[in-house]
Formats: structure tokens, C-alpha cells, sequence
């Protein structure tokens, strides 16, 4: 009963999420979800990142998910060109079809990143495709180093890791030979780069990685500007 | 559909919860249920606290959910005198059944604590009752004062909520008077207590409450000790 039940949800879950796909390719616009514990720097890092992003001319919109609260939204409807908060209840993931339900509400044809901030969680969110092309993983450095075979999940399906608040690294118990042995084991080719929102260190090659990726996923160039 | 098969594995779960906390009951024993976002400090935590406890002629046992590998109950082995690792492979949480099937295993008799560590998520532990008698709740510093609203599920159902890893905090943004308002407006009673594993501090407000439960929840005094 119970796995027959959930079952059919991720069945519903997988062919929303392919339309929602379907919907981002024709429209030009790249889906990234960022997935990660609470507390790993997912609305810090959006800050910076859609700043930047606006600084080369793009332009980005957020859908950003949280049980209560439209906290973090509020924060990124400063730098973003749309954003939608979603409450999820007592969920512990987006699911698809509420990705689906937000963009009936955003005008993609003028947006060329769509950062979705999934609920933070290291484990259920690695498990529904939300439709988005690309999943980035947040894992802060005072979490310490034994994550990884912990919370594999997430590691999987990860197209890239960044290894966030760089800047207090010193203080926190961190092996990184443990940590990209752990990492390799589970995904053999996502860059792990350790970046600082708060610094600005290694940024540029988060910026560089995102700016490659709709040549990639889309079929749109890098460097391309929607009119 | 769905929500049909969630109220009944919510129900079957609570059923079961219920037979765990006799069991416990009949046995004398205290089940603390711990609950926090991943790398928030639950297994350096309970090393320290079982340490802590055997010198003063409590005995333990701890059951450790993770969805991969034992290298919690491994460390945790060390000092309690009884350890078991569930792993829960896809899921974010631990069931009531899997707490039921460890408890066949564990010779509760010469038990005064069982430590149960849930999975590191701040969402559905919260949801789950385990049969245990108290939960502790664990938010860390590094994860920033912005959580308790948007994660309100666990500080709701919260019996204390200790502020981990007090040791760094002055590398941390973190508005304790945000927090404080924030916890009260969804629990009026649970002590909050912030703490360091590393340096010990505020370690013995959380012993001394730890050592006032028994009394409280299954009926024995304070620094009862089992024969």
C-alpha cells in the first residue's frame, strides 16, 4: 500500500517535471535547483549570484520553497526580476507540479536563469526531479566532513558541489581529501568548488560554471542575451 | 490518494510509537529522541553526554538512524553500552517500527537512557513520533538565526533545543534575541540552552535537565540508578 502509493506519486511527480523541462527549453531559460541543508548559504549565495548575473545582462527569476515564511523570497525580490515563494507545509521538498503552478505566474520569455531554492534538506529533494536542467549542492564547511556517505543522495545526482562559508573554514573540522574521496565515489565528474558568498573567493568560477551551462542544456550559447 | 495513504502510515506509526514508550515504561528507561538539521553536532553531542553519564553510573544505549553506513554507531559504540545503526536507505526520517525492531535487540533492563539520533533533517523527524519520552532539539550557530520560522515543525514538538557549536558563534550571524522570539512564539516552555561539545561550556545545564527527566516522564527520581 505504501509503496505502491509512493510509487505513483514520483510517477506523477516524473512527467510534470518533464513538461516543466519542456516549458524552460522553449522559453530559452536555464533551471538551476539548488539543494542543501538548512543553513548552508542557499539564499546568501542566490544574492550574490543573480547580482552578478545582473551585471552581465542576464536576467533571472527565483521560486524558492520554505515550510512558513516568505522570508527568503522577500530577500531575493531585491536583485531578482520575478520571484514566488512557496510554502510547503509540512513537506520537506518541492514537488513538481507546484514549479508547474509558479511558472503560470512568471514570464519566462524575458528570463534566462530560473533559480529554484528547494526546501533545505540533504536527502528528499535529491529524489524529485523538479524539471529543473541542473542541480547545484550547498554543503558548508562547519558541517563538518562525514556528510558525504552519510546523505549519498544528493551527492548522485549533484552536477556540481559547492562547499560554502569558505570563510570560517579555519575554525571548522574539515578533511577535503575525506570529503572528494567520499564525493568520487558517488559522482565521478561534478566540479567541487569551495566558494565564500561572503568574500566573493572562487566565485568567478561558479559564475564561469553557470555561464557555460545554457550552451549545454538549452542549446543556447554562452554569453547569450535574450531580447 | 495520497493523503489517504500519509494519515495511514501516520496512524500505524503512532500505534507502534505508543507500544515503544510502554516498553520503555515497563523497562525504566528514558527515550530522548534527537532531532536536527545534518552537521549540527548530534553524535559529538551524545559522545560527550554518554561519557558524561556512565561517570555518574547512568548506562546507555543509543539506536542511530543514517540512510548509509554505521560511522555513527561506530563512534557511539566507544562509550554506550549498547549501540545499534538503522539505515533507512531513501528516508529523511525514522518510523516508529524501526525504533520497535531495535528494542528486540537491546537488553533494556540495565538501561537508563536510550539516545535514539534521528536523521539530520529539521523537517520530518519533527513529525514522527518514535515512542520516545523527550525531544532535543539542535540548532547550531553557523546555521544562522533565520531557521526556527522557516523549519517551525521541530521547535514546535521541542522539549529543550540546545544552541550548538557556542564555540564558534563569534565567527556566526546569529541574533539570539531574533531567535529567542522566534522559539517563543511556537513554544512557551522548552529551555534553551546554548552549548559547546568542544569546549564543555553550558554542558552541564543539559546534564542536569537530562538527569531531571526520568523522574518526570517514566516515574523514577532523579538519580535513580538501576541495579
Amino acid at each position: 500500500m505504501q509503496i505502491k502509493a509512493i510509487k505513483h506519486i514520483m510517477q506523477d511527480n516524473d512527467k510534470i517535471a518533464a513538461q516543466v523541462r519542456e516549458t524552460l527549453k522553449a522559453a530559452g531559460t536555464l533551471g538551476v535547483n539548488l539543494i542543501s541543508s538548512p543553513g548552508s548559504g542557499k539564499t546568501t549565495l542566490l544574492e550574490k549570484t543573480i547580482t552578478a548575473l545582473n551585471e552581465r545582462g542576464k536576467r533571472c527569476a527565483v521560486i524558492v520553497g520554505d515550510l512558513e515564511t516568505a522570508r527568503d523570497a522577500e530577500r531575493l525580490d531585491k536583485m531578482a526580476a520575478e520571484s514566488i515563494q512557496i510554502n510547503t507545509g509540512l513537506s520537506c521538498h518541492l514537488y513538481a507540479n507546484q514549479i508547474a503552478a509558479a511558472l503560470e505566474n512568471l514570464d519566462l520569455n524575458t528570463i534566462d536563469y530560473l533559480f529554484i531554492e528547494n526546501v533545505g534538506n540533504m536527502v528528499c529533494p535529491g529524489e524529485f526531479d523538479l524539471g529543473e536542467n541542473v542541480k547545484t549542492i550547498l554543503y558548508s564547511f562547519p558541517e563538518g566532513d562525514d556528510k558525504v556517505a552519510k546523505y549519498p543522495t544528493i551527492f548522485r545526482v549533484a552536477d556540481i558541489v559547492l562547499l560554502t562559508k569558505m570563510d570560517i573554514k579555519q575554525v571548522c573540522e574539515f578533511d577535503m581529501d575525506r570529503v572528494m574521496t567520499d564525493i568520487r565515489k558517488l559522482n565521478g565528474t561534478a566540479p567541487v568548488v569551495p566558494v565564500s558568498s561572503k568574500t566573493g573567493e572562487n566565485f568567478d568560477q561558479w559564475l564561469n560554471w553557470l555561464l557555460e551551462q545554457p550552451a549545454q542544456h538549452i542549446g543556447r550559447q554562452a554569453g547569450f542575451v535574450k531580447e
